[in-house]
């Protein structure tokens, strides 16, 4: 991690000054012991804000509605729900959604405008608006909910993901938080990626839409578990200004930090989404570098990470790099066979398109570890990317495998 | 099956006239009680011969010289072995599908442009040139010999794929007849379809080719086991005119009986690939209808036939259509959420967009059968296309997570 960023003990989305969050238990969500399912994220300052959604053409008016409402740039809330996608549902659905937002935007006194609504859960059934209606006043609003909160969002996930970074700038110090759900898929027609992201830097609203889809590109847009894109992917940003100091924007000195706390948080909730996919018992992180261009760097490493012959070669701990190259020749990208190095944990095992001798046993032995590192050198170009992605194990089957009923 | 051809019983590559092949074994494959690993397929009489092999850009020697020498498009044998792919072994590669023509183009009496290399296997290991060199004289040609050599090609496949139908074209009997191999990867590093074809219809050249990669697009290139693609594929057609009348082109009255025979040959034969998919319990159809173009219903099925999240809920036998729908959703094609309907086996689950009621033990039931059928109805066009695939299971991801050591 760079020394430009700290990270905050038990941090989360509301680290920056000036965010609150909470969450109730609605009755969604009923498959999961730690029941929480509607909550609250809710800034007590005006935000610029920005997001990005799934490009499914199957999409929840969840998506819908929050897209709309980010044009204007300045939401301040977001409330989410798990358990109902509140997807294929035909036109009940955006009614709803409709609904849901102004539900919160009464109990939080905003303009509906300022309100987004992220839904995660099954698809083909309607939400149960009269148990929102009844909680959605049960929510707490406190300045350490942001736990509850990631709490409420996850559905199959094994685990809570959040964390806040903190940098310098002009003598202030400012914040990033974040946390975010993955696809998980115990309960079938689950698989939503869901991030929400905070910061009290002052970011100009232009600056915050560019730097978030930058950074969405380089982080949670390269994450795969299993290749299967959700209805209601959302990352959302809220900037609250609440630590002061000038707007930043493109090119000033504070926009430097920013931009690396925002990258250091999504990285991190991007990881910890590929580690905890369904079944999966290791983070697969592949490297590839050389490439003509950035684009093809990240189509080559996605195509690796992607790959269910990698992912179950990951999962025997098999150093099985005949996968790896045809899941590098099957991507768009140009590759010359000669040219290809490749490296499993930092040993190289294969330099310019051959194989050479190397220590099996050892190489079986690094990838026993949580984590399992490929390093692909194109050695055509100067562009780089990373993605991320999990091992393929039989409990990715059996979970995907149990009837709807 | 269409009336205009008749199945041959028994049929394989060597029933129609002229054809004869054999296989031995010659030490390249050690994981398989039936151990025929080394094989020939040859006309007796010249041929027109066409062939389609993988986009991979990382590709075995063995199929560039193969491509090369169907340039000339009057190949007339193959020989063929499983065991080692001759992939990723640099430039000793070419010059070991060099001999491997040589020796088969001196015992078959042909000049080397007339033969073709196809080697399926291991990647990263050279061909052990001087067993090939001590076998290929034990190959034994016979006029019942298709069935020894599709044993020689296959790799894990649980079962032989041969398939042959006559037809009848100006008072002539015309036969296509076909032997292919799918990807089985019990033993790592192994991914390879090889379909080699043949008939007696006087087929001319250009029309020999076009119709083989209509036809590939149809069938072969619509079947999905994995997602991942072979260094190796490779799908050859000889005719050799034995049957012979007029020279089959496009347009002729000929060319009806003849593509529809090649149809159902390569249909056959790329659903038994589909079938006996790793680990496969299940034949998956994905029928795509009423889509703006071909190519968009193609990619539809295809994208539908590969999901993950589709594939472990048939394993499950679970009508789990949210799934149908964001896997449709994700894919490229247009689609309009609202005139989407969904069938499995026949019975209508979604119409607009939405669930309708349906009886849900009774479609468990149908789907617990060796053949599930998707049928997705766009409704925006008149194109439709079929892809074919299999379940995806907790043995598949146990077979592919064994070392290769």
């Amino acid at each position: 991690m760079s020394s430009v960023v700290q990270v905050v003990p038990g941090g989360s989305v509301t680290s920056p000054q000036g965010f609150l969050a909470g969450a109730t238990y609605a009755g969604l969500k009923t498959y999961r012991e730690d029941k929480l399912d509607l909550g609250l994220l809710y800034s007590e300052h005006p935000c610029t804000a920005a997001g990005t959604f799934t490009t499914n053409k199957i999409r929840s008016p969840s998506v819908d509605l929050s897209e709309k409402h980010l044009k204007r740039g300045n939401a301040r809330a977001i409330v989410a729900n798990s358990g109902i996608a509140n997807a294929c549902v035909g036109e009940q659905g955006m009614k709803d959604a409709q609904e849901a937002v102004d539900l919160a935007a009464r109990y939080l006194k905003l303009p509906r405008e300022e309100v987004l609504f992220c839904s995660t859960g099954l698809i083909g059934v309607e939400l149960p608006m009269a148990l929102l209606r009844a909680s959605i006043g049960r929510v707490q609003l406190t300045r350490d909910g942001g736990n509850a909160l990631a709490r409420a969002i996850i559905t199959t996930d094994t685990r809570v993901k959040e964390v806040a970074v903190s940098y310098q700038a002009g003598g202030r110090t400012a914040t990033v938080g974040g946390i975010a759900k993955g696809s998980g898929m115990i309960h079938p027609q689950m698989a939503t990626m869901l991030a929400f992201l905070s910061t009290d830097a002052p970011v100009e609203l232009s600056f915050l839409r560019q730097s978030l889809q930058e950074v969405v590109d380089e982080t949670f847009n390269m994450i795969t578990v299993d290749g299967d894109m959700s209805t209601n992917d959302s990352v959302i940003l809220l900037a609250n200004g609440q630590a002061g100091g000038p707007l930043v924007r493109q090119g000033t000195a504070e926009a430097e930090g920013y931009l690396e706390a925002l990258r250091v948080v999504c990285t991190h909730l991007a990881r910890e989404i590929a580690r905890d996919g369904e079944g999966a018992s290791k983070l697969i992180e592949v490297t590839v570098r050389g490439a003509r261009a950035e684009e093809e760097a990240r189509c080559a490493a996605r195509a690796i990470a992607a790959s269910s012959l990698v992912k179950t070669a990951v999962h025997g701990s098999d150093p099985n790099w005949g996968r790896l190259m045809a899941a590098l020749g099957a991507s768009s990208v140009q590759v010359e066979e000669n040219k290809v190095a490749l490296y499993i944990n930092g040993v190289c095992i294969v330099e310019e398109g051959r194989p050479i001798p190397f220590y099996r046993d050892a190489i079986v032995a690094t990838m026993r570890g949580p984590d399992v590192r490929f390093q692909v050198d194109l050695n055509l170009g100067e562009s780089s990317a990373t993605a991320w992605g999990c091992d393929l194990s039989e409990g990715y089957v059996t979970f995907n495998s149990a009837y709807t009923t």
